[in-house]
């Protein structure tokens, strides 16, 4: 019993000062995107197996932790043909085959157009890395029964207010079609059934450089129009000004998006790319939105506008989505037009910066044996008019307990006698320039 | 594809205007705790198999999910000597044994006395019935470091003040202790040894009454016992008003609690009781906590104080908790006192009544194909305002969209033009007397 305990592998544990945080950036999320008239909901943790295994998940459906039968017998164990025969249910891996799910279930009780919000845990049965957890929150937000860019929009404009509510502000969202990319490379001469194989190697194309992609190319299968991607690449990579980066990133106008696309690229994707971030530019300022023609993003579901959040801080996106329109209507069985966005929040609570907590600068009453009925009432009174109060009796080491008040957010202490009523209370302020000052005054062992 | 989907048998989807009620009601058990010095921890879904099946579970460690090991070949499934030689982790089926794990783990960065606060789902593999859920909510508080009574006066006063905020005022809490359970059942002449077995017929009290209760007793090996509990089950409960009910409630002070227990009943543990429930009462009233001689609650690892709270219109607990100094300092190997409060969610959720929301009277903006960036502009100044949006397109049925918005709690709604502004927008209320009138206007179909 000695020996270390600790949370299973890949998962952790929120101490109070890292839970209260996490509950404040969630909180300010779900009041965002509730004010942009949104709705939350919410499905159990597990899925059946068959709807978590039945294609909607790509990759991540092998990530799905598997949650055994109940009552097996020895008899079951002897005659599976293979693990997963053994498992029922399985717990989610995104938000997205849920929410399939869940709108299979009740779109006879949903608007026509219907925006959810869904805040909650995930889990991917993956080797633990940096970084990566075997549990984590995701933050979606979908339109389902909207065929228009207008989702789109909606989506991108509250997601900006969002993060920007969250303090975040120097983040682009970077932009581009599927249909772009398909036309596009077909125009170049990519046969249409290489095209997704092609799309894998274009999409390391931040982490690879322009010689690196079209080195994989050309070992790929792509000899014939790799130079003409090269062409294109060199052209759009020092299009603006004369130095090439890894990512290419275009002001969202039809003009100069036409002018990095090679000819005969879908027009109405770019009317629609352009009608998008021209949108979100007039809510939430020009430069917020560019065009990236070599977004890709992997989910094979997206048929149509694809979206990702960068920040120049950090190395990965803080966020992305797009629309999927096949895949909403499949445990339905009728087609539906649907697009969503999910953040982050795992990156996302690093970077935020919220204002002052309601219940900062908390009290401490510090007391020596007294009546526990008598502090029960000044705690009751103190909490009545709108504060935070913790009850301490003095330990030894009025030092170390004065840091863990600080550190909980608790900024200002009084002694309590026998005789204190809420008005003959002296509080002093913790911290500040000498933390310890206060344990040198009266209350000081 | 198109036969019914339903979420996994014995969980809940949970629609928008439901979950918004249980975030709300969920936000103001936090903010109450929080205020009376708690700190909100969380820990992972899921812990190591051999700490769910340690024996701290009680029966409830049968009804952990078993979550199966990655990668298991046939000749796992072939070896294996039982089911749960396959799942290496499980589903947490409360929130005690997650706390203890925790508190094992990171005791050395807590505070010496440390209030934890628990809202989170726990999981139990029984069969689904009415009003029993696979999933379900639990929020727990506890003390962990507290020998005293103060413990169990903080949490009841926490948790009285707690219920209040919520809108509930007709509830009374029962309270008893472990110690004058087993020293009156020693004083009517139950063997040591026997007292578990004895417990378990008189927890069935309030279902079986008296005369069941003294004969099973008397069926089960307590026959010589039986005719002093009888003698003593008609005094008390006819002690009050002559009229024999199936619970015992007798108000807080020493002489009445002596007066209904046998000569030898443990004095310290009266005098504890006491002194818990007149703090209580100081506090929070007079009658809000009653003591129950019979009060047992079927957790073996109660030590000490025991209580629960009982609502005048609802036939069961709506939480309770007590003393548990043994438990959580099993996997940390050093004996710690411990005490806690577990509020039923599910239950309390029903039955709550909170002020209206900040974001009642959203707005929604009807519009019959104006540019969506209008729209997203217009409906980004009103959210910037501190109101709730939503942008609708005129359907067909106006009337039906109305409906819908109303129950999602947009109760104004104003129609918007290409050059609608913020200032012209003419809203108009929805609902009231006659829910549909609005349609009837100029807005309508």
């Amino acid at each position: 019993m000695a020996s270390p305990v600790n949370p299973p592998r890949g998962m952790r544990d929120f101490l109070p000062a890292e839970k209260a945080w996490r509950e404040r950036v969630l909180a300010e999320i779900r009041r965002s995107y509730r004010a942009h008239g949104f709705d939350e909901i919410e499905t159990p943790v597990m899925e059946d197996s068959e709807r978590l295994h039945a294609g909607l998940g790509g990759d991540n459906e092998k990530l799905a932790f598997a949650i055994m039968k109940r009552g097996l017998t020895i008899d079951d164990l002897r005659s599976a043909d293979e693990a997963l025969d053994l498992a029922d249910l399985g717990l989610r891996f995104d938000l997205t085959v849920p929410l399939a799910r869940f709108y299979a279930t009740h779109h006879a009780d949903l608007p026509a157009v219907f925006r959810a919000i869904q805040i909650a845990p995930v889990w991917r049965a993956e080797r633990p890395q940096k970084g990566r957890y075997r549990q984590f929150v995701q933050c979606d937000i979908d339109i389902i029964g909207e065929a228009g860019a207008a989702a789109e929009i909606e989506l991108l404009c509250a997601s900006v207010a969002t993060l920007r509510a969250l303090g975040l502000t120097r983040f682009t969202i970077r932009i581009n079609d599927r249909r772009i990319l398909t036309s596009a490379l077909a125009a170049l001469g990519v046969e249409a059934d290489a095209i997704p194989d092609a799309l894998i190697i274009l999409d390391k194309l931040d982490k690879l450089g322009r010689i690196g992609v079209v080195t994989e190319l050309g070992e790929k299968g792509f000899g014939e129009v790799a130079p003409r991607i090269d062409d294109l690449l060199r052209m759009q990579l020092t299009d603006r000004d004369g130095i090439e980066s890894a990512t290419v990133s275009v002001p969202i106008s039809t003009a100069s998006i036409e002018a990095v696309l090679p000819p005969g690229t879908d027009p109405d994707a770019i009317a629609s790319v352009v009608a998008i971030g021209e949108a979100v530019a007039a809510v939430a300022g020009a430069g917020v939105v560019e065009f990236d023609p070599w977004l890709v993003r992997g989910m094979g579901y997206y048929t149509g506008t694809i979206f990702e959040v960068a920040h120049p801080e950090v190395g990965y996106s803080l966020g992305g989505g797009g629309r999927y329109d096949g895949m909403i209507g499949r445990f339905l069985g009728a087609e539906t037009p649907a697009a969503g966005f999910s953040l982050g929040f795992e990156r996302i609570v690093d970077l935020a910066v919220l204002p002052e907590d309601d219940l900062a600068g908390a009290v401490a009453l510090i007391h020596d044996g007294v009546d526990p009925a008598h502090l029960a009432r000044l705690q009751a009174e103190l909490v009545a008019s709108g504060q935070r109060v913790r009850v301490e009796r003095k330990p030894r080491n009025v030092s170390a307990l004065f840091d863990q008040l600080l550190a909980s957010g608790f900024t200002r202490v009084a002694t309590v006698t026998a005789d204190s009523t809420v008005e003959s209370l002296a509080f002093r302020e913790l911290g500040g320039a000498d933390p310890k000052a206060p344990s040198s005054g009266p209350l000081g062992s």
